[in-house]
C-alpha cells in the first residue's frame, strides 16, 4: 500500500495544506452582503501576481483552455487572423482551438525543444503592413516540452515592427512560478489556471486582459456568453459573478495569494530556480539530455527529460507508479516514449525533489538506462548545498 | 459571532460531511493508469441519476450556465430556430443566451409563476410545418419563482405534432432532487450543476444528451472547442478528459453518487416533497402566497414566498442575514423586494427546516408582517408529524 | 438518510468549521524549535479564559475526567479529608473518585435540582477547627441537572469561616461559556475539557491551579506519574511537554482562543444567556419545569427538563433520535426516563435552538405529552426577538 | 517558505489522508444507539493486531505514558516488585514511572545500543524463588536507540524460571509495524500509542490485558479512577465509556485498521523492514554506525544514527531543520550530540525515505561530516531496488 504517492507532474500540482484548509469550508450564499469582501480583495491581489496596474482579471469555474477560449472570443471577431508558433502540444492545442474557433491560424512551426521564434515573428509582423493580423499568440512556458520563451522579447518584436496585434500570453505553467510582467510587457491577455503556480486544485481559470484587449472587445461580435466579459464586468465590479463561482476554491485563492504574498513573489520565482537548477544538474550527471535545446530555453516548473534511445520512457513513467508509487508527467503525442517529464512546480521543495530524483533514477536503472544509482541525486545536491536556502525567505 | 451561518438557498447547497471528507483529497495525475477506476463508474452512474440507458453523459469543470451553452452549441447551427418559454429569471437567461449565441429565438413570455406553456407550445409545434424549429427548450424547475414544469407535457406535445426538433431541458434545480426520466419523456439535453441536488460545490456542469443529439452533433457547424462534445467523447470513453479535470469534485461526485444510490433516488424525491410539503404548510399557515400559482407549479426544491404587500422582503432578507445569520434566497430582478425565496434542496432534514421557518417567521414580524411568531412552524411540524419518517430510508 | 444529524447534548459540542480546519492539520515534531511558538501563547491565553493572573495552566491529553483527578492527586496527601456536595451525576462521580482515590470524603447530599449548599458548607467548615477539611469541592455546572452553583459564595463561605481549604472547582461544562474569575473568586484548582465551552472535540483536560495549589503540591505525596504537575512544570515553561501532546488539539485550541477573544468573553457568556433563555421560554410555554428547583440555579448552557408523569423520557430521546435524527441528552441514572437534556452550550445560535425545540416539541407530542406544537418555539422566538442580536458582537 | 515540511522522527508519524478525512468528522452523541456499531468492532480488530484471542484491549484518551500507568495502576498493589531492564530514555521512563508509582524496581541497567537481557533476567527470575516480582516489564522496541528487544524470549525465560510474574510490553513503537504475538508470547500486558503505527495523531492509548492480567486487577488495591479497567470493563461491554471518549480519533482508527488489515499484517510488517534496510544500508555506506550495537537489534521503525566524533549531532538537527525544513529525532539526554533518528514508521515509503537520506547527507555534510554526497541514497538505492516491491502488496 502506497499511503502517500508522489506526484511531480506539472499540474496539478501538491496543494498546501494551507490551502486544502481554506477550500474545507461550508457553502456560502454567493448573493450575500459579506460576499464582496472574499472577491473585491482577490481581483486587486491577482494583478499584482499579473504585475499590472490597468489590467482587468477575469476568474472563471473552469479551465486553462476555457481561460484560452475566454481570452480569443472576448476580444476578436470571427474569421480574424492570429499568429501563433506551436513547439509543444500545448501551443498546438491552442493553435488548434484559433482554427476551430474560425480564426485564420497563420501557425509557424517550431522544432520542438525551443521556443517562440522572435526573429521569424519579426518577419512575419513586418510583412503584415495591412495589419490583417490582429493577435500574435504566445506559450510562456511549454508544458510538454520544459520551454521557456521571451514574452518581453514578443513585445520587443510587436513594437519594432510599430504593429497593433494584441498580444496574448498562455501562462498557465508559469504564472505565479516565473516572472511575468503584464504591463512592463505590454501584454493584453494572459491566461492562468489554478492548478499550477497558484497552488490549488483545478476549476478556475484566471485570466486578465488590458485596456486595449477590453476596447478591441467593446467591438467584437463572437457569439459567447458563458466567457462573456460584458458580464463579469457588470456584476465583478461590486464583487458578485454573473452564475454561481466556485467558493471553496475562492476560499483557497485567497489563502494560496496570501502564501505567495507572505514569501514574496520574487522569492517565490527564485525558490523555483533553485529547485530547478538541482533537477538539472542531475539530468546533466546522468548524462542525459532536457527536450529544451539551450539554457535560455530552460523552464523552472518543467524538465522534460530525453531518456537513452534503448530506453522506453513509457516504461520509466510505467515502473515509476507501479513499483515506486511515483507519477512523473508522459511524453505527449509525438514525445511518448522518449521523454518523461518532472514538474517542480507550485509548493515544492529539496526533500520533494531529491526523493523524486532518486525515484526517476530507479526506475531509469530498472528500465535499463545505464545511469549510476545516486549520481543525479549526488548532483542535485551539490546544487542545492552551494545555492542560498528558500526556506526562510519571506516577503 | 456565528459560528454556524444557515444557508437556506436554492443552491449551492448544504454539503454533507461525507461529501467534505471525499473532496479533500490531495491532487492526482489525471493520467495515471488508475484515473478510470474513478471516472469511468461516475458514467455509468450519472445515467442512472438521469434514468437513461442510451444517454451520453458529459462532465464539465463549468457551472450550469456553461452546461446551457454546451448543450447548444454542440447540436445546433448558427442560426438555427428555438422555441423557449420564459416564467422567471433562470428561463431568462437560458433565453438571453440563445439570442447571443446568434440563434433565432422564439421566445413565449408566460406570466411568473407558472411553467412551460404546454397548449401554447403546441400550437407553434404544430404551426411550424416546415420544422424550422431546431430545439424546443424547458426548465424543469424554475429556481427564481419555484415553478416545476411538466416535461413528460413537452414530449407529448412534440410527439402530437410530429415535430422532429430536440428537447432541451434546464434540470439545474432539480435533478437527483424530482424526478426526471430522460428516456422516457424522450429528453435529448439535460443540464444540472454541482451545486445542487448532487449535494456539492460549484465547479462542475454535468449534462446528458441522447443518441438523437449525438447525431446533431455531428452535423452541428458551431465554433465551439472548451465545451466541444468531441474532444470529450474521444477522451472519456477511456476515463480521460481532454484538459485537466476537476478531480477533487470528481471525488466529490463518486460520494454523492454514493449517497443518492444508498438513500434511493425514489426516496431522496420522497424525501424532497415530504420536506417541501412542511414548508408549503408554514407558508399557508402566515396567510401568504407562493409565486408557483397552483399546486401543480409547487416545486419541491425551492419556495418562493410572497410577502405581504406594506413588507419589503429585501429589509426581510437583509434581517434573517444581519440579526440570524440566516442566508434565504433573494427575489430577482422583477421580484426583488416581493418575494424571498426558501431553498429545501439536498442533504436537507426537518430540523433544518423548522430553524429556518422559525427565523424566517422572526424575520418577517421584525419587518412589519402580521404573523404569529410560531404559526408556521406548528404547521411544518404537523406535516412532518403527519408525514413517514424519512431518515431511515435506503434503496 | 440524514446527511446533517443534529447533536443537542451538553457536549461534546457543535465544533464551529473554522476549529475543525485548524485541527486538520500534518503531524508535527512536538520537540522542534518552532513547536513553542505554538504552545507558550496557549499557556498565556488560557489564563485569560480562566481570569486568573497568577494561575498555572495545565493542559493534558486526557478527559474532564483525568482533570478532576489531576487536581486531586496533585495537591493532596493519601487520606485527606475532602468536602463535596453530590446533587447530580457528574457531582457523584467526582466524589465517588475522591473515595476510589482513598480521600476521606465527606459528602452533601443535596436534592437533585439545587446546587453547592452554601449554608451547610458553612457550618461544617466552621465546626472543623483542626483543619481536617484540606479541600473543598464545587461543581460549577452540574450537567446532569442543568443547575449552576454560586463558585463565589463557596470562596465567601472559607473565608467566613477563616477555613485554609483549598477550593476546587469542576468547570467542565461552565467554562467559556459561563462567567468564571479563579483569582476574584479564590478557585485554587479549576477543571476543564477540550469538548464544551472551547468548542474541541473531546481529547483535553484543561486545568488550572492558584499558587497556593501548586505550595501544596510540593508536600504531596500521592502516587502520581502521568498527571503529575512536576513533569508538566519542568518542561511547559520552554514550551514543550513530558510526553508527545495531541498537536491537533493544540491547533484546535488556538483557533478557539481566538474565536473566544474575538468575540469577546463577555459577549461569550452573554450569547449563551440569550440561547438559554430562549429555551427556558420554551419549556414554560409547554408547561413543563426545570431540574433546576429556582432561578438561581438556571445553567445557561445545559436545561433538563422534567417530561409529564405520564410521558416516558427515554423514548421521546429515542423518537427524537430514529424520527428526526437529533440527539438530545438523557436523563442520567435516577434521572432515565424522567428527564430529557436540551445542550446549549459552546457554538450555537438561534436557527440551531429553534430547530432542536421544534423537534423536542414533535417528540414530546409523538410520545404523548399533550403541548400544543409550536408554542415552545413561539415562546422561544418571543424571547429571541425581545433580545439583543449576538451575532454582530465582537471583543 | 516550506509548505511541505518532511517529519522523520518516530512518532508522531505521517498520518494517511484517509485517516486524516476520517477524523475530520462532525461531534457526535457518544450515548447514542448507533455508537456502538463503531466502537464494538474496534475492541474486536484491535485482538487482531495485538494477536490475540483472548486478550481485553482498552482504549484510553491519553498517550502511551498513561497506557503505562493504566497496565500498573490496574494489576499491581502498592508496593509490589516489578523487574526492567533500562537501555534508553523510553525504558528508563517506564522503570522512573514504577518508582514514583511506589512500586520495589528492581532494575537492570544495560549498555545503551543493547535491549532486555535475557540472560541477566534469566538469573534474577530464577533467584526469585520467593516470587516476589511480581511483574516483569520489557520495551518491545526502545525509540530512543533504535532496538528492538526479543520478547519471546522474555517468555521463555519467565518460563524457563517456572515464574508467575505477569509480563508487559511496552510496545509503543512497534505495534503495527513490526510483529508482535501477544498469545503466542504470552505477554500479559502490552501498551501501544495512536501516534506511531496506528497512524493516529496522539491521543489515544490503546493497550491490551490477558485473562491473567484480569484476575490480578480484581485483587490490585492500586488507587485508580481515570484508569480504572473495572469502569471500562462495565461500559465497553455494550460499546460505551465510562466518560466522553475522543471520538474523531476512534473514528480515525477505524480507518487506521481498516488500511492495516487491507495491507495485511504481515505486509505491513515486511514493508517497514524493507524500507528500514534501505535505511540501513545508506548509514552503512556513510561508515557511521547506528546505536543497535548487533543485526538482532535492529529496529524496523527507527534507526538512531552516531555522527562523527568531529560532528554535533545538535547542528545536525538544526541544519536539517531550518535549512531543508525536515525534522529528524533528536538524540535524547546522555545521546544529544551524539545521536540523531530516523523514524521510519507508519505510513512510509520509499520516495519518503529517500528524500530523507538525501537531506540527512546534506545536513552531516554542511555539518563538518566527511561523507560523499549520493552515497547514503545510492546504498539505499540499490537495497530497494533488490528488495521486493512494497506497494500492490494488499493482504
Amino acid at each position: 500500500m502506497n499511503h502517500h504517492p508522489g506526484l511531480f507532474i506539472p499540474g496539478p500540482t501538491n496543494v498546501p495544506d494551507a490551502v486544502r484548509r481554506a477550500m474545507n469550508v461550508p457553502q456560502e450564499d454567493m448573493r450575500s452582503p459579506d460576499f464582496p469582501k472574499l472577491t473585491l480583495p482577490l481581483f486587486a491581489d491577482l494583478k499584482k501576481v499579473f504585475k499590472t496596474q490597468r489590467g482587468q482579471p477575469f476568474i472563471y469555474p473552469s479551465s486553462g483552455t476555457g481561460g484560452w477560449e475566454a481570452v480569443l472570443t472576448n476580444t476578436l471577431n470571427p474569421g480574424d487572423k492570429v499568429l501563433i508558433a506551436t513547439f509543444g502540444q500545448f501551443s498546438v492545442l491552442w493553435a488548434d482551438m484559433c482554427q476551430r474557433l474560425g480564426f485564420t491560424t497563420e501557425i509557424v512551426d517550431v522544432e520542438w525543444g525551443k521556443g517562440v521564434p522572435l526573429e521569424t515573428f519579426a518577419d512575419i509582423l513586418a510583412a503584415d503592413t495591412a495589419h490583417d493580423i490582429k493577435a500574435v499568440l504566445g506559450t510562456h512556458n511549454e508544458t510538454a516540452t520544459g520551454v521557456t520563451s521571451d514574452v518581453a522579447g514578443m513585445r520587443k518584436v510587436l513594437d519594432a515592427a510599430d504593429h497593433p496585434a494584441l498580444l496574448f500570453v498562455d501562462g498557465v505553467s508559469s504564472i505565479a512560478s516565473i516572472d511575468f510582467r503584464m504591463d512592463e510587457w505590454g501584454v493584453d491577455g494572459i491566461v492562468a489556471g489554478s492548478q499550477k503556480g497558484f497552488m490549488l486544485p483545478t476549476g478556475l481559470a484566471i485570466i486578465c486582459v488590458s485596456e486595449k484587449a477590453l476596447e478591441a472587445h467593446r467591438s467584437s461580435k463572437f457569439p459567447r456568453c458563458f466567457f462573456a466579459f460584458e458580464d463579469m464586468l457588470r456584476t465583478n465590479k461590486d464583487g458578485y459573478f454573473p452564475y454561481t463561482p466556485a467558493t471553496p476554491l475562492l476560499r483557497g485563492l485567497r489563502a494560496s495569494l496570501d502564501l505567495l504574498f507572505e514569501e514574496g513573489l520574487e522569492n517565490v520565482f527564485a525558490r523555483h530556480r533553485h529547485i530547478a537548477s538541482g533537477v538539472r544538474a542531475a539530468v546533466s550527471a546522468w548524462g542525459l539530455d532536457l527536450m529544451a535545446k539551450e539554457p535560455k530555453w530552460h523552464s523552472d516548473t518543467v524538465s522534460a527529460v530525453c531518456v537513452p534511445p534503448d530506453v522506453d520512457a513509457v516504461k520509466v513513467l510505467r515502473r515509476a507508479f507501479d513499483r515506486y508509487g511515483v507519477s512523473f508527467g508522459s511524453g505527449l503525442t509525438r514525445l511518448s516514449g522518449k521523454v518523461f517529464r518532472i514538474g517542480h512546480i507550485g509548493a515544492t521543495n529539496e526533500l520533494m525533489l531529491l526523493g523524486a530524483l532518486s525515484v526517476a533514477e530507479m526506475a531509469l536503472v530498472d528500465c535499463g538506462a545505464k545511469i549510476a544509482l545516486g549520481s543525479g541525486v549526488a548532483a542535485a545536491q551539490s546544487s542545492y548545498c552551494a545555492g542560498e536556502s528558500v526556506l526562510a525567505k519571506a516577503a
